[in-house]
């Protein structure tokens, strides 16, 4: 058994999903690890992980109006200091989640057909996102 | 330290909570993995896993109508060509959220006694689910 | 590789976010693992887990206001025997999830930071909870 590390940047554009499945595998075909378990963290609070459907460009869109829905800006927040998208931010990141646990077998992850994994940014303008990843298995 | 993984597989019959605490249990209890970490991935985009009340059966109605009330039908989405429940069952299984991990000691999962582990299937006709197992451990 | 478990208590004093992540680290490092993987499991269905903003206490409040909002109490719930702020609190615990998994490296948690890990209660009056935690690696 032997496991391995690995902190992976990610940028972003402002709102929406960037889907980072194609550079999650390719770093478990280079551990070499054939079966485990890998986990993912956001190191963010303002940004989130999320496994959604990876065919239909239309549900990313219908995800990021839905969140800022149900978690609005000039709700009268009492964080407001960081700008009005912030607050809006940290709510979606705790709805959506920053932590993955993912099975891998035969060297890929047992994702679905139709699921990817996205990191989710939640703030107007784009940042450099980092992601912890952990992979444990032989 | 070893591991063993799995695919289960669940049939709903529609919305609501599918309890699969017992068909994971006997699962574990087959490893003879005593002390470790299990690993859950739902397969799906339309169905998802989580945690809940096991004693009350009203609880999952609720569940199940508070999450249509938070992701209604017919809301304008932009993915609306497989029916009108497939965005609000994404949106759902966001956020509940498609996997979970959980400690295991004393060949038990260390759930809490109200606690049972669910498939919510947010479609509206039933599936046969896919959950992907994995555990470490020794 | 080794691995070791723990059960964490934290005592709350009605809703609101307690922060764990100086319990966790402690516990981290008395286990002299130095790379792997840490799993909590919060072990009820009316508190929950979620890491967040560790800066701004406003940030925490707003979070339980937004909750509440979300899943408020008196909505018509059909499990109500166990007082109005009970299925409010199973939806919010549902909602930010009871379970998390965090990378580990240099004998400490991959966390951002800005992050901390957080207890979330949801019932009116204070609790003594339990948190289940597993830590692989060596």
């Amino acid at each position: 058994m032997r496991q391995c590390s690995n902190v992976m940047t990610v940028a972003t554009t402002g709102p929406g999903l960037v889907e980072i499945t194609r550079q999650v595998t390719e770093w478990i075909e280079q551990s070499g690890i054939d079966e485990g378990v890998l986990t993912l963290l956001c190191r963010h609070t303002s940004a989130s992980l999320t496994i959604q459907e990876n065919a239909a460009p239309a549900v990313r869109g219908d995800i990021v109006r839905w969140l800022s829905c149900l978690a609005p800006e000039d709700a009268g927040y009492a964080h407001d200091d960081e700008g009005p998208d912030d607050m809006p931010a940290h709510l979606k990141a705790m709805l959506t989640g920053v932590t993955l646990s993912i099975p891998v077998n035969d060297g890929r992850m047992m994702l679905g057909t139709w699921q990817g994994i996205y990191l989710v940014e939640h703030r107007r303008r784009g940042h450099r996102r980092e992601i912890a990843a952990h992979l444990i298995g032989e």
